[in-house]
């Protein structure tokens, strides 16, 4: 008899789990299902479409209806899982209409993805307060953005403030307000988050660190925002304050959550009950260089994730290794990337740092054109080995976040890559590859 | 007493020595020769000029004279170094007025470069027959072009065919002949080499391959070149059929040379003779992969290894671990690099290889502007360990050949770079790095 995989989600994690377990079992009955009405999107480029990027929401559709059916997938859309039963093996499901179907499986892969978290600000239930994750999300906020003038948002990390880069994109007069001391706080340390913000405040921004907001206020419509008692005018408020995994489905069907709020899972992405794995951003990954649990939550880590369950869920063998957190963006015409750990985490986990930090360009100097780019290297002193790395430029910056993230997977030292070999064109870099450069100054400081 | 540094030579190599023994040692006195008039630019950036990416040759001056003025390098310009006395530990030179004299070393480095190898053309003697290595040659090539209308290119190297695309660049009808039957031959496999030349070809520069030249031909003045038969009409001959080391000195001074022509040295760039060391163009490398010595002939490997050798020769302690010949350049918008071994190479080593090859997009597939890039992972069958890359593409190529360069010199696995920590944002790279997806191809394959 065929096997029986139902997948709960249908993005990122849950279609890529479903294309890996096709590939592994042709015969496999595959069912997954989805409460919103589009599947296969990517939500990452929401942001680029309010900012005019990208032409329509509907070319985010990476996965159409057409590929769910050459791959034999039944999905369904508009359905809500609304218990899963792992003795019975079966997952009750309601569709739009109301009516419910237990589906049985021999596999079951858990995709829930994550919500956006909203603080208990006073005045957020207002008409014009957002958040930003799903087509939806992304549809309503661009018509909002028609008639708005100024908007605030709320929270400094990589959503939020592509986010508001599109909305300055868009002519809005844009206001980010970060509690924390800093922007990207989970992603940047704070001399590179001061060099991205000062970008970000050049090309017309306005960014607030430090502060809190107060209430968002209006009528029925948000028209300000209170932060620290000064009022900033917000015809539009966009809550971008963090996502928490989607794991109450999974709690009450007795799987294991881990310490970090995220679903429990071994390599094999299989978790704490037999035959039913999870992946994406309802998950916690292991950290590659701390051991710990950590939510990744990038659409990288969810894929890698999703065909690891995928495979195993067909009954092939695949393992899931771990994070290390490696993103990249654009705002504007400025690239920003991490990988590994951040000094600020590294201390938090006990790691004495030493880090090296150079500012050079991305071609030879004589060659127009060349952009700005600012190498920052971080290195366990105890090992030497480097753990992290923060890059902003013009150019040029997604590979070498990659290059360093290929480093620290495999263990290299700060001497190593002081020595690398590298390659050099004048239109394409400098005869000194920045990121050696900046070896050699953490080097020094050992 | 002050330490006695002699270099000669005084480009990438040379200078690169200098800086690295002046920063060593405060207070030794550093001799710098060079037979040419100008020292310290950038060799690399001479195509660019003559495409007219870069103004004017001055610009590839990336060393002034106020630099070894600062320094305090005494650069001796238009002086030739006569012979080396290791047991006296003397160099003797002449200016260009004819004067010798004869200059005391405690350490010497000799940066002597390499000159184009000019194979036994008949005609090559004729004008408007160039090789192409220092600034004078490209200012003479440069006012040649003024009045060309069709030029031939020998050899489809990386400098002969960065000429040939200024000259196609300039208006001037190019045709490059190789003798061997692909381009690149020592960089690229014939797959990738096929798809770099059908690009070229796009663009107006015509390939011949396996054929050689039969003869130069015109009365004083080249007017045409005879390839099997076939007159091909040029105003200009170009010959790029690679660079030999200059060794001559080294050789007559009873230094030992390598089997690949180049000086050989040990880890700290000595050679064998106490207290002399070479780095740069005229000396071997060890190839990272093989162990075995290789001409490097890099300005990258050049740099490095200067380093080391002016931090030896100053007294201080640096090892050259060797190379994996990264390299880069950009053909009309093209970018193309490689780095460890080519499969060819891999199997006249007795290296038994798989590869993958996978054809992406350099942004996500709906953001706008995204560009093709074809990425080659080459694996030893045996180890399963990644021992060479071969990428071409519209952006992005750099600094993917700098991460495969760094998984190479750390021994990563196919298996391991199947399943890598990469980042991605819609409008800098796809979510399945083609690094990642390539090595999984190669994965099927072993």
């Amino acid at each position: 008899m065929a096997r029986k995989i139902v997948i709960i989600g249908a993005h990122a994690a849950g279609t890529d789990a479903a294309s890996a377990a096709r590939k592994t079992d042709r015969k496999a009955e595959i069912t997954m299902i989805t409460d919103q009405k589009v599947a296969g999107y990517s939500p990452c480029g929401i942001p680029f479409v309010i900012g005019r990027h990208i032409k329509s929401f509907d070319d985010l559709i990476v996965f159409p209806p057409s590929y769910y059916r050459m791959m034999k997938i039944d999905l369904r859309l508009e359905t809500k899982a609304k218990k899963i039963n792992t003795e019975e093996k079966t997952v009750e499901i309601e569709d739009k209409s109301g009516k419910s179907e237990t589906l049985q499986y021999d596999s079951l892969i858990i995709a829930t993805g994550a919500y956006p978290f909203v603080p208990p600000i006073k005045g957020r239930d207002k008409d014009g307060v957002f958040t930003l994750r799903t087509i939806d999300d992304g549809r309503k906020i661009d018509q909002a953005l028609e008639k708005a003038k100024s908007a605030v948002v709320i929270g400094a990390g990589l959503i939020g403030l592509e986010t508001a880069v599109a909305f300055v994109e868009r002519g809005v007069n844009t206001t980010v307000v970060e509690l924390l001391p800093q922007i990207c706080p989970a992603m940047l340390d704070k001399d590179t988050a001061n060099l991205v913000q000062k970008n970000l405040e050049e090309k017309g921004l306005k960014i607030i660190t430090g502060k809190g907001v107060d209430e968002i206020l209006g009528d029925d419509h948000v028209n300000a925002v209170s932060v620290a008692g000064e009022e900033i005018p917000a015809d539009l408020v966009i809550v971008a304050t963090g996502v928490r995994p989607n794991v109450q489905l999974a709690k009450d069907a007795g799987i294991e959550i881990g310490e970090t709020g995220g679903i429990k899972t071994n390599m094999r992405m299989e978790t704490s009950v037999k035959d039913v794995y999870a992946a994406g951003d309802c998950v916690e990954s292991i950290n590659l260089i701390t051991g710990r649990p950590m939510l990744s939550q990038l659409g990288t880590t969810a894929v890698r994730q999703a065909k690891v369950a995928g495979i195993n869920a067909a009954g092939g063998y695949a393992v899931f290794m771990g994070s290390l957190g490696s993103c990249v963006t654009r705002f504007f015409d400025l690239e920003v990337g991490a990988t590994g750990l951040t000094e600020f985490m590294a201390n938090r986990f006990g790691i004495e740092t030493v880090s090296g930090t150079i500012t050079s360009k991305t071609r030879a100097d004589y060659y127009p054109g060349g952009k700005s780019i600012r190498v920052k290297i971080i290195v366990d002193k105890d090992t030497e080995r480097i753990i992290g790395g923060q890059i902003v430029g013009g150019e040029e910056v997604t590979q070498r976040i990659n290059a360093l993230s290929f480093a620290i997977q495999k263990q290299m030292t700060v001497r190593e890559l002081a020595k690398a070999d590298t390659c050099y064109a004048p239109p394409v870099n400098e005869t000194w590859e920045p990121m050696v450069l900046a070896a050699e100054l953490a080097l020094r400081r050992l």
